[in-house]
């Protein structure tokens, strides 16, 4: 068990204030950390969600980029003054903002040279060395900065470019998951989860999410590792104290 | 218009593997940010979704807690090994994590002295000083640290107690929003309105978001402004814009 295994980690950094004002539900956060951790065996570590101010971003770029192996942004690439991302991601990293060859070639050949105005072309605007992520819905690219990946704000788009993104990543350790949904209350079983916890805490995190259903209340337990053993010696343990409590699961 | 005016910000710091994960699609940013806006005039000016780690809570409940007026933090306060916002709270601000009185009596009340067990009892330990945030659903209150306000991150429970928070908030001036939906692309009008922004960056907001609506694309501009008056100028200037550009305006 003492082998060096490959935990590799991401933050998401959400720019946009429309996301902060409430105005608009995020949907990319959950999108993005399910299809990092199934695809890529990637754990998002951390998520900010932040205004559309550039001295917000470029700060929050250079501390994310340095602290986590890859960052996802997301908004702030599109046509309009509030779309700074690519600017300020320049700008954090210090290198020119500037169009980007191919990106231009791309976005003219969508639009048609007539009608490729200016607030398109700015989307061909990019830091120096970035690498484009490719876009199959509505061409605009995204772009890859040393270890942040810059992607849409709106939900599809992103979606259908999510897929460019693996040519980019290192891959991980997939992180595998077990849930038990119980007809008990939290506190019935808090104090033996938490000691089976502290027995296997160096390889299973557990995780106890009260639900509503059917004006019932329950309780999923949520087991997470990257070793599918340990993860199945901790099913059982906690199987066996259900039992023991005389505990109804419920199968989903 | 030189008038010194009060802006109040907050921040809202998530607290739960389960929303970092993508198990769970978070629901508290937008209720919280929508009712702080429109109840206390209050605007959240950042988000951030951490693990259940104890160093890294305390790492932002002191930076936010500094930076922002008002810290909002949900997640962590029910009774399993996994609910450590109370205690990493007190950590942070070096205080005694003890048995609040009050809490005590309540919770005791509520489940009654035989079913008071040891996770239940744990919901009443707060930071030392804390003042309670009465939870008329489920009983276990939430409670104020500073200037720090600890919620739990079940939706529903966190919506029945978010009233009990306004006692402990500064209200500030209310902010105004516009919504004008526009059936056009962007681009299209990303360069006018740009020049709007910049007249008037001092007083008013526009943000410019894209739709998808019945297979048609569209754009909804938002002015967003604490003052009412220069909130209609911006907009009547942004109509102005729209006739000469013959766009359609949709009606919701």
């Amino acid at each position: 068990m003492k082998k060096k295994i490959k935990k590799i980690n991401a933050a998401i950094l959400i720019i946009g204030n429309e996301i902060l004002s409430g105005r608009t539900q995020d949907k990319n956060i959950a999108f993005i950390s399910n299809w990092l951790n199934l695809k890529c065996g990637i754990s998002v570590k951390e998520v900010r969600i932040i205004p559309d101010v550039e001295k917000t971003i470029v700060e929050n770029i250079l501390f994310l980029s340095k602290k986590f192996n890859y960052v996802f942004t997301t908004g702030g690439i599109g046509p309009t003054h509030d779309d700074i991302t690519a600017q300020s991601i320049s700008k954090a990293f210090n290198v020119k903002y500037e169009y980007h060859k191919e990106a231009y070639t791309i976005l003219e050949n969508y639009y048609g040279k007539k009608k490729f105005n200016d607030g398109r072309k700015k989307m061909a605007r990019m830091p120096k060395g970035a690498k484009l992520i490719y876009n199959p819905s509505s061409a605009a690219p995204g772009f890859k900065t040393k270890n942040v990946l810059s992607l849409p704000g709106v939900p599809s788009i992103l979606i259908s470019m999510i897929e460019n993104c693996k040519k980019f990543l290192n891959k991980g350790l997939k992180v595998h998951s077990q849930t038990i949904n119980l007809y008990t209350v939290e506190s019935n079983i808090a104090k033996q989860l938490g000691l089976i916890q502290k027995k296997y805490k160096k390889f299973v995190d557990i995780g106890s999410y009260p639900f509503f259903r059917l004006g019932k209340i329950g309780v999923a337990i949520v087991i997470r590792s990257i070793y599918i053993l340990k993860l199945k010696i901790v099913e059982k343990e906690i199987l066996k104290l259900i039992m023991s409590k005389k505990i109804k699961i419920l199968k989903i």
